[in-house]
């Protein structure tokens, strides 16, 4: 679908899906737009784990998120972030930077320190908050992506993470889940939403000019 | 910018903007993108600050934020959150989606209820955190809305928060800002990093397939 608009338009939260796969190119798009998108000072403190596996989904249903979706998705992505962004991560990330830009690593040293000294000064709990937010820049990238591919998206903030965390073993991986996002294909028979119109605050009321 | 994989590599947190304008139609497409975004529960717990007055953006430049896309930016955009998500915001967006949808409000109870109760066991930071990344979300459909548009622009989480709630007199509507999101064009002489590669986290370190 071309114009980004449109793409807004036509796509909603899909509560139930038809279990149809998606095909492999466009799952990689999606991806692959997650993978492009912005996050604070480039750090990407998240993971995404994409699910096909039924067993996998069908514990998630059961022990964390009961919501059909996820039963019924192609795919099923789980955000997760960083429980902690440390001086270790942050040398990762310049180490990145240098090597992408061939760029010597002491021309990020001023940066860095800024990055250990912001990050430093805050609590477990403001790093992984901060580190959520930049998986949400994510969320709201892939959800754009999954619209231009024609691909059918459910995001959902309600489950529950400590379940999900285990299910996953994130605790060990310094992860703790997000925010989902269920792909596949919207099923129009069974989902009374699919035609609903979309409820939004009049401008006036989201925007304030000056 | 027709394909949204050319859009995001053609982006980049700018660092320097010449202070040209940006068309009229151009910026509501941007504002349309933000207010057709998804959000949990469709609440849309933010207020979008869309800022144009120079001597606003130089008092923010001078209080809240130092960056020179402040004041070289054709709009500045300041993403807010709810400090609480209430039972009488909940029953206004109720009241909104029973309107748009012609459905009675009653049958919207059941719903109304759960999230009554979910929001009523949170504390105000734990309400406004998840308030913050709804406006992350926003914030990621915003830099492709930018990008599909030829408009650059930069995302700045590092401000003062308490400086810019004070500006705004933010605290006294149930505010706080949350992110920053500076519009306009490019300076590809002053912009060192105008020419760099994207540095991005390979596949297999940010996805996990399972």
């Amino acid at each position: 679908m071309s114009n980004l608009i449109e793409q807004l338009n036509w796509r909603y939260a899909t509560k139930r899906m038809t279990g149809e796969k998606i095909p492999a190119e466009k799952l990689q798009t999606i991806l692959e737009a997650i993978r492009l998108t912005a996050s604070n000072a480039g750090l990407q403190p998240y993971t995404i784990f994409v699910i096909s596996n039924e067993e996998l989904k069908k514990e998630i249903h059961q022990k964390a998120c009961p919501q059909p979706q996820v039963l019924e998705s192609s795919h099923l992505l789980v955000f997760t972030n960083k429980t902690n962004i440390s001086s270790e991560y942050i040398d990762e990330m310049m180490q990145l930077v240098s090597t992408t830009r061939n760029a010597p690593l002491e021309s990020l040293s001023g940066f860095s320190s800024s990055l250990k000294n912001y990050f430093g000064g805050k609590t477990e709990e403001e790093k992984a908050n901060l580190a959520s937010r930049d998986a949400h820049i994510a969320l709201g990238t892939a959800l754009i992506a999954a619209a231009s591919e024609l691909i059918d998206a459910a995001p959902m903030g309600g489950f529950n993470p400590t379940a999900l965390d285990e299910v996953l073993n994130l605790k060990e991986k310094g992860l703790q889940s997000t925010v989902l996002l269920a792909l596949g294909y919207r099923n129009q028979e069974l989902d009374l939403l699919s035609k609903a119109k979309k409820a939004r605050k009049p401008f006036n009321e989201l925007f304030i000019k000056i």
